[in-house]
């Protein structure tokens, strides 16, 4: 094995050509790139994350990150004593992850394991073969006849009003939510709701936007401060919130950038562990409480009392994710959690995974207090959301299209898990298997193998045996045991039995008894 | 007249209740209701900005923005010497302006306003009529067959590579402009684009979000300030933006928003002053060189000049909003400047003037040092446009239905224009009219008129005679001579020969000779 020089020069970096922001980027795409060239050859060690940062004036998460995203594509490896290395097995043909894979990261997988894998078993992607082009087109067809021109002009920042009137009956029958109308905003889907409540949160100076321009404020130089005076408690920025660990990382990144710190807050058998979170200090937690991602709990009902008393007590904001409600198999719906505290929940769903995530549409429910502002800051993004779209879902709620389509994908999905689960029993009795009674994902944890094997290293020895999963520790904050994610929603019963008997291949090498 | 009560409890406002954001909104609402209720008659004075300040320990600047919004509506009016009353013409029974007509602002327009006018001339929108349903439907059919599933999934945040591919052949045949697919940027429109571009100019620490998060920040304790240290100069952030006087109001605010303070660069025949611009010692301009809004004039060559001059000497950012560059009538198409400096400039168009504004489809070309970042920023936004659309748009340029569409609207809009350049030559001859070239509206200014009347009286006479236009000062920060702006894409010869008309009649009994 080579040594890579220390610090800075090791790859010549010239940070005086770093952008602003994107450091992370700049600097993993440098250290990608002369992976892919051969400059640093397999086996090579990687600067320690502290040396580097010294050299480059840069804090250490930055460091910290930009091999962390190395390692989730499987360019690099971390192992205990051994500090991160170029891994053996980085392709020397794939090409640099672009933005594309990079949005991925919300609920994909990098693109150098994507290639790699015949059967690719990512979670967070719906059957997107089963999209219902027909019942879209007719949908897109009777909009089009119908639509007034003022449909087509600037529209409401909230969305179409005929949408939020089909939504309202649509989140009640399967959600339980009593919504209005008013009370929903129509988003880009789940992403753009915590975007629009990171930036709300972590708002600094709530004054400062309002006065911010105009020759009377230069005039008389009055400034944000001046707010404090006339108001008695001004309200402080939010700097931290809670999220799930594990839980999802897209959605950890998506509030980081906004400006709020994620916490991590252990999950349990019975969901979010609310005397953690308390412990904690914040004043706002995301969380998945209707099927945990990727864990697949559900929110026990002592926890949500508990977490609704907390929310009271302390006035916090609950962000509620119901990211893949639709999809349940073994049980009745759990009821939204919004439904029971509407002053303290911001409900956020989308069509990402009954539709498809190009869509790009899905709804906001904020707390009362909170709607003109994000109103406002929805506005300020992008003037509302598009149109057309808009009113083909309103449409397909209408007609009873889109119910229909959720319970086909249903009967099919059920009929995948079934296939998966059947073939886990037969292949791997030994894992523990959750998450199994809804979504379209669940995952395997090998508690004895904790300590033995990172599952970052028990997932690329399956991903050689041709079959991609997520390894847990990729949605983890914290160390804990070892797992992997495996989602069913796209591959067919004899697809999803060929990629256990794989799996299970890996894994009698793999453990304990078998090394 | 009655006298409202000095101060803030001349409503009996609260302002614990006050959100965080939105001040304005607020104030002006609560003003707003109190008027409509009949509690501020017709001919209250309201109190003045500085006491209302003081009392309410808000910056002025809130109270000056929310009396602008409630005269912008027609709902109060300031004169010289008197103050701000309530109009004696204010309507009773007109609802609050919702947010939906507040959307309007970009280039719309008050519902009040809108409500009691026979023919609307408001500029900014075009002829929905026209929307060319047909061919959408048909290029929507041709997508749904051919898309892949890849399509439908989680996308690239730039936008779909296919519709990238065609805007590189659109903008190279319209616009003058060289870029490659890779260059672009889909957006939702000129208003995210200058969102977008406004976050990445505003942002203080660019450090701070690539550290802000992850226990190994949070261990060592660095922080942004380390970012200092290693990289010499470190970009500051830019808090001011140059803006076109008259201008965009639409713009304005949505940089104002995203916390850039709008400085007002006068206009003149030539466009852009950008000796006045220079001596701003801003940064940063947003403007629209090739058919200014809302006058109409094209920037001339030896201001293109001196404007590029500028920016590459202070290494500053140009904005080029290129907000309708389909309609021109009498003259070539002026080449975008980006195609003259893609260095400095930073290219926004949309389909907002071609299509419609529903479809909240438009595109971002930035310099290339500022294309990561807001890709990023793009993602994090909204983890990228939905796909459909793009895929429709991307159809109908490949098809060349696109074009056709715009030839015959933009014949449409010349024989539309012609009648209503006849009839204000026949009705108005003393007017001076400007902007007639191209786009979708044009001005007309009454410089004998000057100091004699403000011209929202002058509009809120010619609506009280059933036709709306919108007020030049709307779109003004610093005082000019009255003006008016007639937007002629929804109406047809024969109506706008009626509007001219009408005007005419009021401007009889308003001119110095009349009165």
């Amino acid at each position: 094995m080579t040594e890579a020089g220390r610090g800075a020069d090791f790859l010549q970096l010239t940070p005086a050509s770093a952008p602003a922001r994107g450091l992370i980027s700049w600097l993993a795409g440098a250290i990608r790139t002369a992976i892919i060239d051969g400059r640093l050859a397999a086996g090579t060690a990687l600067p320690a994350t502290r040396a580097l940062a010294g050299d480059l004036g840069l804090s250490r998460g930055v460091i910290v990150e930009a091999y962390q995203r190395l390692a989730d594509e499987g360019l690099v490896s971390a192992r205990p004593g051994t500090g991160t290395r170029v891994s053996v097995l980085a392709p020397r043909d794939v090409r640099p992850v672009t933005d594309r894979e990079r949005a991925g990261g919300w609920n994909g997988l990098p693109q150098p394991w994507r290639a790699r894998a015949e059967l690719d078993l990512s979670p967070g992607v719906p059957d997107l073969s089963g999209f219902p082009r027909a019942a879209w087109l007719r949908a897109e067809r009777a909009v089009l006849e119908q639509a007034s021109t003022a449909d087509l002009g600037y529209g409401d920042p909230r969305g179409c009003g005929h949408l939020r009137a089909e939504l309202t009956g649509w989140l009640a029958r399967t959600r339980g939510l009593r919504t209005e109308p008013d009370d929903i905003i129509i988003v880009t889907g789940v992403a753009q709701a915590l975007a629009l409540l990171a930036q709300r949160l972590a708002a600094h100076e709530p004054a400062d936007r309002a006065t911010g321009h105009g020759p009377a404020d230069r005039a008389t130089g009055h400034g944000p401060a001046d707010r404090a005076t006339g108001y008695g408690p001004v309200r402080r920025a939010v700097t931290e919130v809670g999220v799930e660990d594990p839980g999802s990382r897209g959605s950890r990144d998506e509030l980081a950038y906004w400006g709020l710190r994620p916490v991590p807050v252990p999950v349990d058998e019975h969901g979010l562990q609310v005397d953690a979170l308390v412990r904690t200090g914040v004043r706002a937690v995301s969380l998945t409480p209707a099927h945990q991602f990727p864990t697949g709990v559900v929110l026990a009902p002592q926890r949500r009392r508990e977490l609704l008393d907390w929310a009271a007590a302390t006035d916090a904001l609950i962000i509620e994710d119901d990211y893949d409600a639709e999809y349940r198999y073994d049980r009745a719906p759990v009821p939204a959690l919004q439904a029971s505290a509407p002053g303290y929940v911001a409900y956020a769903g989308s069509t990402s995974k009954t539709l498809a995530p190009g869509m790009r549409l899905g709804w906001l429910i904020p707390p009362p207090r909170l709607h003109a502002e994000l109103v406002e800051a929805k506005r300020a993004s992008d003037l509302g959301s598009p149109a057309l779209p808009q009113l083909v879902l309103a449409q397909l709620i209408a007609t009873g299209e889109l119910e229909q389509h959720i319970r086909t994908v249903r009967k099919r999905q059920r009929s995948r898990r079934d296939a998966l689960l059947g073939a886990l029993a037969e292949q791997l009795p030994q894992a523990c298997v959750q998450g199994i009674a809804a979504g379209l994902h669940l995952l395997i944890t090998f508690p004895e193998l904790a300590g033995r094997i990172e599952d970052t290293e028990l997932a690329e020895r399956i991903l050689r045996a041709g079959v991609l999963v997520h390894p847990l520790s990729w949605h983890r904050q914290r160390p804990g045991v070892p797992g992997i994610i495996l989602g069913y929603a796209v591959h067919t019963p004899d697809q999803l039995r060929a990629a256990v008997r794989r799996i299970a291949l890996v894994m009698q090498q793999t453990s304990p008894a078998g090394r």
